[in-house]
This record gives structure tokens, sequence and C-alpha cells, in this order.
């Protein structure tokens, strides 16, 4: 952040898959940090005396996870309401569960999100939920980044939570740039089909004359795209093209069903897509045309969703997923390959959020980066660090996690939040919330 | 095993899956096994003094994987040949590391696997590869359960590495019932495609001369079904009927390419098949219709298949991985839930590999099980523990492995195998069989 260099790390003797335009993996190379930055990589200067040195032989680093749409406070309802028809699962559980709610629940709700999203080398996330201060408020205390959106609807009945646009609004203001530019915020309409038309432009309006992004789900559905079209004439994606919604940097989440039309939108505006793979599969929506995505150009990255429809926040997992299931669909094995896979979850996810400084290794650029622990059968041998961590590693080999030059991780243990507490108290509270303990018993269906 | 009983051990106060035919889910139970069973479950006698106490409060208790396809010692090429289009996967990468391949070589890869597999919590694997005497000393000092068949291809270059059909033979002689009954052997044919009709009809013979299963892949591709049609007028598993093969309890991987007819004849002659999820996705194959043959009432099991197209030997990312691809392919997010996969990847599979003794926590039944450590962010809230371990643990939560009542690790430590020599081995092996050491240079592809 410039001024006197006060915190000096030495990575010393790893294995590094910098995500560097080349696809460049060192070996055996040292990196220095100076403050939240990666200072020199491989030619470190002698006079750099580090305050700590980390020995990271045969461990392999590179940069951390963006998780570019969740909705971390949703660890609360965490296997409450799976293998349900959609109408079950909304019906029966999400409102049931949502409805009983309280602000300090999201509180614990995103700190036991950030200690697992920390343990699987995570270094920052998109989320779009409510009561979005007890957010922010875990983000600052793990030592995350984030972009931050209270989601709002535009229905007026918001208002008595904080969320009407104007109390949104209030939100993002106190927190821009908040914990020493970790946090960002954005505005969040919820979605084309549960905001009128005229608040969507609002809302857009609002963001361009305040200088910020917006963060929204789109065209998750085939439902959604025949409604709009029945119901303004237009897909959503154009929908919101003809609202001048795209004005400012968008993160739009899922985006499955597109037209010809709508991926030339999406490319014009420089929309940024996030696939969610481990939600889409589960909750049976289909698959985002990515590969296509990606050769028009479009920025394209991952995230989780919310833990009531993965149920990990647990972005190897994402980039694995993402790889697979566009081979499967297109019966290519070719398809999304390892390399690619990484810069969705690292790279692009850190432009969609509006940290363009992370997800490379290289001098100057942040110091976002994760340490892996190769000394496990799964992954040996080392024929191609980049397929072992793609197809093989498990977030348990995630030994470090440093964000903006600050280890949350060290050998395994957490060093911002207090773990046990954090596990008792968002148990506790998510059994308040459905009204129950444990369930003991449930019954096989094939 | 009868007898005098050497061995006793108690599970204290752990919340059990029992996978029992009403889906029980117990909390805070006991477990008592005396040698190689469960004596007990909930009920234990006050006159049961047990050599070991496991305090497994917040822990859960399953039985423990089967992984019904694999070939074990491919842990070598690991990572050599991915995002390949199959040519140059089979001709560039495959053959050319398999060529180089020493019989001792086998040890070593399915010494490795054996570590990764105990680790992941998987009790027993259905190996299908050569020299395997190898594989099944590996499972011997391991500790696990195995069903090894030496794979044959009938067209006597075999021979050399004895691996004719007679030299298979011997070996499966040579180990059927060793390790304490923990080895099973079968006939291993490697495919109707690879194999000469006169050669399968043969092999089933002797099978059935002998007493003992088959383990075969079939249908693996529409080229190989419509190969078989213009070749024998029949589809691969019409072929294989028609040559007397089924007269034997047969493990059949993959089956992803079926007629109804084909259908009919896997469920009439209670054929067993094995779906690889994670393979099938990453080399673009298809999907097995796994709910459609569960309703007529087939035997499938699920395995990794090789961690050349997988690329790991971890069966809770195949259960998860199972259920996934369903919801996505039938857009149904209520096919195959967490309940019905556990069972695939446990029961089923011990079924189809004959150990059917395994794969449910009560009194007589093995004691093949395993438990999970919940003391962790990803699992908690606990409002439903099969969601849990379905869809969002990992292979680290295993803590604790037992195979015949025997522990193979404890509190994540091996205690059978020599993890840090097998990974040097393995590596230093794997990497003279590719002819180098470690890649340092990997492109980006979009």
């Amino acid at each position: 952040m410039g001024g006197q260099i006060v915190s000096k790390m030495l990575i010393k003797n790893a294995d590094v898959i910098t995500l560097n335009e080349d696809g460049q993996v060192l070996m055996g190379t040292d990196i220095a940090i100076a403050d939240d930055e990666i200072l020199a990589l491989g030619d470190v200067p002698a006079v750099f005396v580090p305050d700590e040195v980390i020995e990271a032989t045969d461990c392999v680093v590179m940069p951390g996870f963006f998780n570019a749409h969740t909705h971390s406070a949703i660890t609360l309802i965490r296997g409450w309401a799976d293998d349900l028809p959609f109408d079950r699962w909304l019906n029966e559980r999400i409102w049931v569960a949502e409805s009983a709610l309280e602000e300090e629940d999201v509180y614990w709700g995103a700190a036991l999100a950030a200690a697992e999203m920390i343990r699987s080398g995570t270094v920052g996330f998109a989320d779009h939920y409510f009561y979005m201060d007890q957010v922010a408020k875990a983000v600052e205390e793990a030592g995350l980044k984030a972009t931050l959106a209270w989601c709002v609807f535009g229905l007026g009945e918001e208002a008595e939570i904080g969320a009407d646009l104007e109390g949104s609004i209030e939100f993002l203001q106190r927190w821009q740039g908040a914990a020493e530019g970790r946090i960002r915020t954005v505005l969040g309409p919820h979605a084309p089909y549960s905001c009128p038309p005229e608040f969507l432009a609002k809302v857009a309006q609002r963001a361009a004359e305040l200088g910020v992004g917006l963060h929204i789900h789109l065209s998750e559905s085939e439902e959604q795209v025949k409604s709009s079209q029945a119901k303004h004439g237009l897909t959503p994606v154009a929908h919101l093209e003809s609202l001048g919604f795209f004005d400012v940097p968008t993160i739009a989440a899922h985006c499955i069903y597109l037209t010809e039309e709508d991926k030339e939108i999406l490319r014009q505006r420089r929309v940024n897509v996030v696939q969610c793979p481990g939600c889409h599969m589960k909750l049976g929506m289909g698959v985002t045309p990515v590969p296509e995505l990606l050769a028009r150009g479009i920025n394209v990255a991952l995230g989780t969703d919310g833990p009531a429809s993965n149920n990990d926040l647990d972005m190897l997992q994402e980039a694995r997923l993402a790889s697979l299931m566009q081979k499967n669909y297109l019966r290519d094995p070719v398809a999304l390959p390892g390399d690619s896979v990484l810069r969705l979850a690292t790279q692009n996810g850190a432009k969609a959020m509006g940290f363009p400084e992370s997800g490379v290794i290289a001098p100057g650029r942040a110091a976002d980066l994760i340490i892996f622990d190769f000394d496990k059968p799964h992954l040996r041998p080392r024929h191609d660090l980049v397929s072992n961590i793609v197809y093989a590693a498990k977030p348990s080999d995630v030994s470090h996690v440093m964000v903006a030059g600050r280890l949350l991780m060290r050998d395994g243990e957490l060093l911002t939040l207090d773990e046990e507490r954090i596990m008792y108290e968002a148990e506790k509270r998510a059994w308040r919330m459905v009204g129950e303990e444990l369930h003991t018993v449930r019954k096989y269906q094939v």
C-alpha cells in the first residue's frame, strides 16, 4: 500500500504455479513478500531480510481462490434442504429457515463460512445476502477480501431490515474500501424476474452515479427466459440491457440459458459471468456454455453459491466440476483443461470482484496466495502440478493461506478466527432456525 | 471367523449411519467389535471388556467404501495424460508409460494406492491389471479387502508376463481366500471388443468350473456398441450373454450405452454394474443410466477407475459425483439422493466384489467401518449427517479405518504402511517410466 514496509515474508524453495500469461510453473523458487505485495519471484535481493521464513520444499504455491458468487451465511442451513423438488426445497425448507433468521445469525453463519473458506484456500468472495454489516464484520475479522452486496428486491418490504435501495446504499458507503481496502461493496438487486423493471433501472442509475458495480442472478432456468420474453418481449439479459443495467461493471451469476444475442450483449458490455457448477448440478439446472463464453473473450469466474445448494464452499471442487461437467456435456476430454479452470477460480474471479491486482504470482501483484502440502499419497507422483491440483487435490492439502501479505492460516492452523467458538455458536443458531435438533432417521430412497 | 475371540474393540458414543434397510441413523451409540465382526450396536453387554476404546463423541461411523473398479498401480501415471484427445491420451501417454512398466513397479503403485484408499475411507477394492501378485502382496500388507483379477486378452502375447489364461488361473488359485479371506480372486478378460469370442467363452467356462467370478469392461462407448453389432450382430452385452459369460457372478465396469434388451439381460443374469462417475465425466464418456438400473433391481456399485483417468481414488467424490451427474443429466434435483449413493459406494460394491457380509453397521456383520471427525467448519451445522457426508465431507475427514476388526488408520495415522517410503519409491519409479522428471512448464489453453 506504499509508505514504509512493515512486514517482510520469504517463502523458500516452493514449486510455483504462477498463472501468468505463459502459464509458467517454476520449480524450487523463492518468493519475497513486502507488506501486501509480491516483491520478488525467484530473484530475491540479498538485502531482503524477512521477518518470517516459510520453508516450502516440495510444496506448491499458487494464487488463492476467489469465490465469485455465494451467500455465505447460508452455511446455517447446509444439509437442511437436500434431494427435494424445487417447490418443496423452497417452501418447506429455505423460506422456513430464512424466516427465522436474526441479524446476529448472519455474523455467525458468515464466520463459519470464513473458517471453511480459509481452510480450503479461498482468499476472497462475493456475497449477496441480507444484514450485510454482519458479513462485513466477519470479513474484517477473518482477514479475507470480499465484494459485498445487500440483496434488494424493490418491493418495499425490505425497508424494515434496512434493505430498501437507500438502506443498501448506506451499507455500501459504510464499508466501501474498509479493512485496508479488503472490502469492496456493490449494489445487489436480486434478479430480473424478482425485481420491477423501473427498480432495476433506478438501481443501475444509482450505481453509475456512485461509481460502483452490480451483482445479480441472471438466466438460471428456461422458465425465467420464457417468462421474461412473455412479459417484456426480451430475454432476461436483453431486458437488463434495455434498462441500462450493464453501464457499470456487473457480476451476473448463473447465465445458464443464453441466446446468441445474449452472449453478444455479455461480451460487448463486459459482463462478468459466474458459473456455479456444484449448485447447477445438484439442483439439476443445466450447463453454462463456459468454453463458448471464454472463446468470445467474456470473463467467466466460478462460485459455490450458498451451502444450501452445494453444500460446501470448496473452490477446488468447483474448478474440478467446471472441467468435468463440460468434458462430459460436450463429450470432449479436451474441454476446459486444468490450466483454464484454475484461472476461472482465481484471477477471473478476482477481476469480476474488482481485485485485478490479485490472481497471478508475479512481482507487483497482491500477495493473495496459498500453499499446498504435496506430501500426500494422492498428490504423488508429481508428473504435472496443475493436473494434481485440479484433478486430485483436496481442501485439506492447503497448509497456508495469505491475504494481502498476512497469513490467515499457518500449517493448518487458523490465525484470525476462533474456530471452536464459531462452530458452536453457528450450530446452536442453525438448530434454533429450523426449530429442532439433529435428524435421527433418514429413509432410504432409490 | 469362529474360535476364541482374540481382539475386542469398543467405539463409544458415535453417531451411526447404519445403512440398514430402514436407513437408520443412531445418535450417541456404542459399537462393540469382536475379532472381525460387529458384536453389538447400542446394547453392549456389561461383560464385554474391550482391549481398545475409541472415544467417538461428535464423530460419525458408517460402513467403509468399496471401490468396485480400479487399476490401482496406475497411480504411477496420475496426471501424466490429462486434457488430451483419446488417441493422444492412449498412444502418446498411456502406452508409452505402460510399456516401461516393470513387475515391482506394480507393487509400489498399488501400495501408493492403498495408502490413498485407506486415508479416504475405502476398505476394499476390485483391481483389474497386470502382475497381480504384486497387488495381492500390497493388499495383504495394507490390511485391505480386495477382489483381484489378472487382466487377460486371449491374444497369446500375455504369456510372457504370466498372463495367458492358465497363468491368470494360477494367480487366482495362489491367492483365493488369502490374507484370512480378505483377498478374493476372479478372472479378468479385458473387454468384449479386445478379446476373441471363443476366448471369452473359454474364460467363462473355466470360471464356472472353478466356481469363481468375472470382472470385465463393458459398453463404454457408442463406437463399441456399433462395432459389436457390425461384427457379431449383437450389442456387447448380448454378445457376452450369447457366449454364456454371465453364468457366474460378474462385475461389469462402465455399462454406459445399453439397449432395453441389454438392461433386461443385466437384470435377469444378476450382473453387477459399476459406474465410474469421475472417469466418465473426465473422459467425456456419457452417463450410465443408474436410477433406471436400480429401479429394475440391478446391483449398481461405484468405482474410481484408474488414476490416469480420474485422477484419484476418492470414493466420497464418486458418491457425490454419481448423485450430481444424474441430477443435472435428468434435470431432477431428487435423482439419486444421498442415502442411495452411499449404498452404491459401500454395500453394493461389497456385494459385487463377493463380500456380502460388509456394508451395514449391524450385529453379525463384518467390522469394515470408518469414522468421520465432524469437528470441522464444513461439516457444521449437523442438520442431516447423510447430506453432510455426501455433499460436504472430504477424505481428510476420515479419522479411523477398520477392516475385519483391525484398525488400518487411527486418528489420521496409517498403521500398516510406511507411507513416506511408499511415496518416495513410487514417485521415483513413476518418473523412470515416463523417462523424465517433473514438468516445469504447462501452457495455458482455453
